[in-house]
Order: C-alpha cells, then structure tokens, then sequence
C-alpha cells in the first residue's frame, strides 16, 4: 500500500470522531496546537533553515524564498490564525431547514462536515497550519501534501501539531502529511475517490490546472483571476480613477486584482490620458487595442493573449469600447469568473451589469479587490471558489461542511 | 470540430441567453414543449418503434424493452411532468443572502443558473423531457446524451421539442443531443472542462461509476443505494415489520429500497421468524449469517459480497447485530451513504444513529423509501445526490442553481 493509500485511509478512519466532537473539543486543540507551535518555534525555524539551504543550493527565487521563510513572528502569526479559528461560530450541527410533511414526516437538514479534506499546496508553510486549523473546527479529517520545497519544515510542523493533539480529544491520525515529494503522490491523491471527499488545490495556475483538469475526486476550484473594471460614460472620474488604481496597484500579486481596464469612448475622450499618467506614476506598464495608443501615445499594443494574462503584476491592459453590450462581451471572453466592477452612474446600466455578468462577484462603485473572506465578513481564508457547484466566491466554514437529512416518523410507510 | 465539442459550444453561446429570461418566458416554452410532444405522439411512437424493432433483434432484455416502449400514455405523461414543472417556484434570481458591511458595502448572494448542464442517462426517453424540463426551468443549457438503443426516440423527440421553441423567447441552441453512439462521445463530454459546468448521469451503477471515476468535469452523483434497517431491541414489533417490509417490497427495484436488515439479537429471538414468514410471503429470498440461520432455517447463507450487493430485486440479506454499535460499523463498512433507518423506541440510540450515520438520509421509525423528491415536497425528482458536495439527498431545482455575490458601493476602495 503506498504512502497516499495509508495515510488516507488513517484519516478516514479518524473522521467519524472527529466529526462527533463538540465545538469545545475542537477549539481546546487548536489552541493546544497555537501554543505548541510557539513553544516549539526553534525546532521549526531549525527545520525551515534546511529547507531554505537547499532551496538557495537548487537556486530557487528570492520570492519563493522569502514565501518559504519562517521566523518567529510568522510562526506566531500562524499560531494567531489557528486562535481566530476557535473565535469563530462551529458550523457543525446547524439546522439548515426543518419542515414537517403532511404525512407527519419532521424532516430536519443538519450541517455535518465534509469527512476528508484533501489540500494539495506549493511553498509557503503557513498554509500547513492555516488548513488545519479550518479542518479540524469543521470536523474534517485533512490530508495535506505540500511542496517539495517546504518538506522539511511542514514535517516538524505536523509533527508539532500531533504532538500537542495527544492531549485532545481530536484523533492525531485526523491530520495526514505525505512526505513523497515526487509528482506521483500528487497523480495518486487526484483519484481517491472513495478516501477523500474533496480537494482543494491552493497555489498558482498551473498547480490548480493540473488538479482541476486530472482530478476524478471533487474539487473545489480557487484561484485564477483575470479581473476587468469598466468603466462607462457616465462615471464619475474622481470615482472612477480612485477605484481604477486600487484594483490594480493595492496588491497586484493576489486574484483579485484587475487585470484590464475596459474604458467607455466617451469617457476615454475625455479622461484616459490623465488616469494613464497616474497608473505611469504608480510604475503601471500599461497595454492596450488601438484607440488606447491613439488616446494615450506612451500605452504599448497589446498581444491577443495579453487579454487572456494573469499578470499578478505591475502591468495592466486598457482597452476602449463602445459602450456596455462591447465591454461584456469583452468580460464574457476574456473573464475567469472571478471579480468584475461597473464604474458608472447609470442605473440600468449597473443593473445590467450585475445581472448579466457570470461571475462569483460582481461589484457596481467599488474595488474589486473586496472579493475576500475577511472582507466579506466571513472571519477566515479558505480560498475563493471560482467554479459554480458547492460555493462560490469568498469561502467561509461552511464551505468545508455537507449536510444530511434527519427524518423522524412515528411508523410511516409509503402507499 | 467534433460533434460533442460543437454542440456544447452552441449550448454554451445560448446559455447567457437563457439564463437572463423571465419565468413567464420559460414556463411558456414548457407549455409549447408539452403541448408539441402530445401533437407529434404519433411521430414520436414511429421513431420509438424503430428502437423498439432494433432492440428486440439485439436481443435487449423483456424489461430494457419496457423501459424503452413510448405509448400515448407515456407521452402524455411527459407532457404532464413539463406542466408540473411549470407550476414549481422559479428558483432563479431568489436573494440568498444580504448584508451591509461596516464600509458601506451592500453585499447580496443570488441565485444564478449553473450555465450548461450534461446529462448521461440509459434507455428510458422520458429522461429526455425531464432533464430538458428541469435545466431550461432553471435557466441552464442542456447537453443530452442518451443510450444508442432510444436515439431515435430520443432525435425525434429533440425535433420536436426545438420546433416548439420556434415561437418561444428560449433559443433553440440551448437544448443538444449528442447523436454519436459510441462509447467516445461519452469519454469525451467527461473531460470537457470549461463548456459543461457539471454533469449529471442518470442510471444504472456502471454508468455512474463510469461518470464518477473518468470525469475531470464536476459530477453530481446520484443513485447507488445500500440502504440499512436496524431493528433495535425495543423496537415495537407491528411497526418494525410494517417498516422493512415496506422498505423492501414496495418498489424494489429503485434506490431508496432496503437491502440488508440489521436486527438485535433480543428482538431477534423473539420476533425475526415471524419477520421472515412474512417476507418470503412476499416472495422475497432470504440470505443471512449464521446467526439469522441459527433463528431461521429458511434463510440461506449470505456471502461477503451480498452485503455490498445492490440487488434492486425480491433479495434481502439479514443480519443478527448485538447492538447499536454493531449496526453502526456494519452501515459504515457496507453503506452507500444513501438511506439509512432505525426502528426504536430508545431516544438515545435513535438520537445516536440519527448523529453518527454518515447519510444523505437518516430515519427513526420511518420507511427509507421516502428519500425522494416528491416526497419531501419539492415537486421534482432530478435524482438523489449521494455526494457530499454540492447537493446531498433529494434534490429539487435549486440544485441546478449556482449563485453569485452582488456588491454596491459608492466608490469604495480597499485600503
């Protein structure tokens, strides 16, 4: 039996506790699993300080690097996260309907959790901790497979965190780390069907195509984000500008930020040239169709697959239409589903907008860099679902819950 | 191009189309559609007979055959369930959620369609009208793909249903049929990844398991049923007979029916002679444990694999348990995670099985064969989803639904 099988099947084994535990049960071991981490930062910075030698001796990026890095204050912002946790309302055991049949059927749909987790990730060791943590308060058994590059260091943390679960009431085979560093253990977890009941992949594009397009095991698609704002004629270029460069500049590197600027003609007539000169200001390399450069000579021509790139960088796309119907075809081509703003102060155009464009958020006047969980008010950071079955959108607990249904009868038969 | 990949993009170009029309303009297209398919009946029976004749010389079975067979009556009966659907709530556009956040944003979750829906069903042509019936109600594309031996029940049946949108405001695109017979059209909706939104495949266990296991598209699994009666010891004896019985007899050959009875050992020796005179009876055959042949001669032995056997027939196997605990690990190693049941005047054992069976449906003195759409009261029989994610149990419109977030500000930026 490989390692993936093993392993898998210990959670297995472990989720029906698990998923029995009362909401003081699961907060007490995350907070034994917050202050074993802290207690045991040097062993892990120890272990991370191998993981970045061979990461400098195999020559990876000081970007990569510097995600894989621990220090104490990371490792106390992930003991941190794992605290904010146990501060959120359990999920599990929530009545989500309850109605009684004229046959005196009561009928009752509870939330109960998902069973197995699978969470297949890149570098940064945090995410070790972070899916843990949202596992467990939900009841779900997890099985992480993290990136080569950070094995040494998610070992000693997992080996922490069991640890301190010895003293809880939560299973320590609930929690599962695959030390196979090679691709196949990934191949293998993608058919499970049967041991894990969902996978999530968190990491870039190509991480997340390789799971969403060779997975037989549900998935729950996060990630790419290719994000427009159009702007109409009616905007207010105060508003619109504000807007324009928060989505872009704020955080470039994250989904959430826009990727192309969509600018009605009217409007582009009038005030392209000096929203240009602000993204040039913020260091902006700007890409734009033919009517941009005509507007704004120092924009460079876009590439047909520029309108089709992630940047996740300090470069946006710009392109002139003719109006609303231009701008969500546009969206409708080009777009990830992900975050699309109207800039306007047309009525029926915003309402057109929010209502035809397909995606988990759509936003009229405002950045669409809102499009997350702590933002929307959710209090936790799963992901940001990008496909349409089981959630949508900024994730919270309940993403990480089923349900079933509950039927009490007195004797009922069906005629 | 191939056929599967060009009708899938044309299902797909209509679906935005679809999904932005009111539920009078659908309903008034489900009215033409019943109404067609009564005026064409004639046509339709023609072409029917024509799989009818091909089917007998390929030495189909008596009861595929029946499966197979249209008549007026059955026609008329797929008219009635377009009207049924007609008369069900419009799901679509319904205000799932809505909050103001600190900053003034103004967030609502809504209910969209989930874009264009593949469905993968066997011999019965009915499944054509209901699938189409369901996904146009719901605003979503349809690509249908129906055994070889009812397609030209199921072309002619498609012509009509496209004539009949003519004068609709629903465009015709938004309703394929794939007419390749061969296995590959199959394999390839499977991994059509970005124009089928999920899939939905309807019949027998192989087809699912073909479905679940080769589909890098979402799957909404339905069907396979395992279901469970345990009779406790305190369990009354004219209602647990009454129970299984009904559970068993009174439509075997669907999910929702049981294939193993778990009985305590002290009602075992009391009541299971008297349980099992009244099965065979009803004609059903017996295969038991040794205990279960200790108490009745009658019954045969089971082997290991008829406890993980869906017989859908007059089988039942029976099981003497020596407790909750023992029905409970039997239900977790053989169950599909369909409909479980227990029968018991125990509130703490009921309470516990309700909690611990992981199960789309779990009962407490009542009949597993109420797992069904119509039975808890939402007017539509999509199927029964015995996944976790997603939908779970029987499923009504919504579960062709997605949703997304719509987000009003005033010009608001994230800092």
């Amino acid at each position: 039996m490989s390692e993936v099988v093993q392993k898998a099947k210990l959670a297995k084994q472990a989720a029906p506790k698990l998923g029995l535990l009362s909401t003081e049960q699961k907060n007490n071991a995350l907070l034994r699993m917050a202050d074993a981490l802290v207690a045991e930062a040097e062993s892990i910075i120890a272990a991370n300080a191998e993981d970045l030698q061979r990461g400098r001796e195999s020559g990876i990026s000081t970007s990569l690097l510097d995600r894989l890095a621990l220090n104490r204050q990371r490792i106390e912002a992930m003991a941190d996260g794992l605290r904010q946790v146990v501060a959120l309302p359990d999920p599990i055991g929530d009545t989500l309907e309850a109605f009684d049949r004229p046959n005196g059927l009561q009928i009752r749909k509870v939330r109960v959790p998902l069973g197995v987790i699978g969470i297949i990730y890149e570098a940064r060791p945090n995410v070790t901790v972070d899916a843990v943590g949202l596992c467990l308060k939900t009841g779900n058994a997890v099985v992480l497979r993290g990136g080569s590059s950070a094995l040494h260091s998610n070992k000693r943390i997992v080996e922490v965190l069991h640890d301190s679960l010895k003293s809880t009431d939560v299973p320590a085979d609930a929690l599962q780390l695959i030390m196979d560093p090679n691709r196949a253990s990934v191949d293998e977890m993608l058919k499970l069907n049967g041991l894990l009941d969902v996978l999530i992949p968190r990491g870039g594009a190509s991480l997340i195509q390789n799971v969403v397009k060779n997975a037989t095991v549900p998935v729950i698609e996060t990630g790419a984000g290719i994000c427009h704002t159009y702007i109409d004629a009616s905007a207010q270029p105060d508003m619109a500008l504000k807007i324009a460069i928060n989505a872009k500049v704020q955080r470039p590197s994250v989904c959430n930020s826009m990727e192309t600027l969509l600018v009605h003609r009217d409007f582009a007539e009038r005030h392209l040239a000096s929203i240009a000169e602000q993204f040039v200001q913020q260091m902006v390399e700007l890409r734009g169709d033919a009517e941009a450069q005509r507007l704004v000579p120092t924009v460079k021509a876009a590439t047909e697959s520029d309108w089709d790139t992630e940047y996740n960088d300090y470069i946006l796309n710009v392109r002139v239409v003719e109006g609303l119907d231009e701008a969500l075809a546009h969206i409708r081509r080009h777009g990830t589903m992900h975050s699309e703003c109207i800039v306007t102060e047309n009525e029926a155009n915003a309402a057109r907008f929010l209502q035809e464009v397909d995606a988990a958020a759509v936003y009229h006047n405002a950045s669409t860099r809102f499009t997350d969980g702590f933002e929307f008010g959710f209090g936790a950071e799963i992901g940001i679902s990008t496909q349409k079955l089981h959630a949508r959108g900024p994730m919270g607990l309940p993403a990480l819950t089923s349900s079933k249904y509950c039927i009490v009868g007195e004797g009922q038969i069906r005629g």
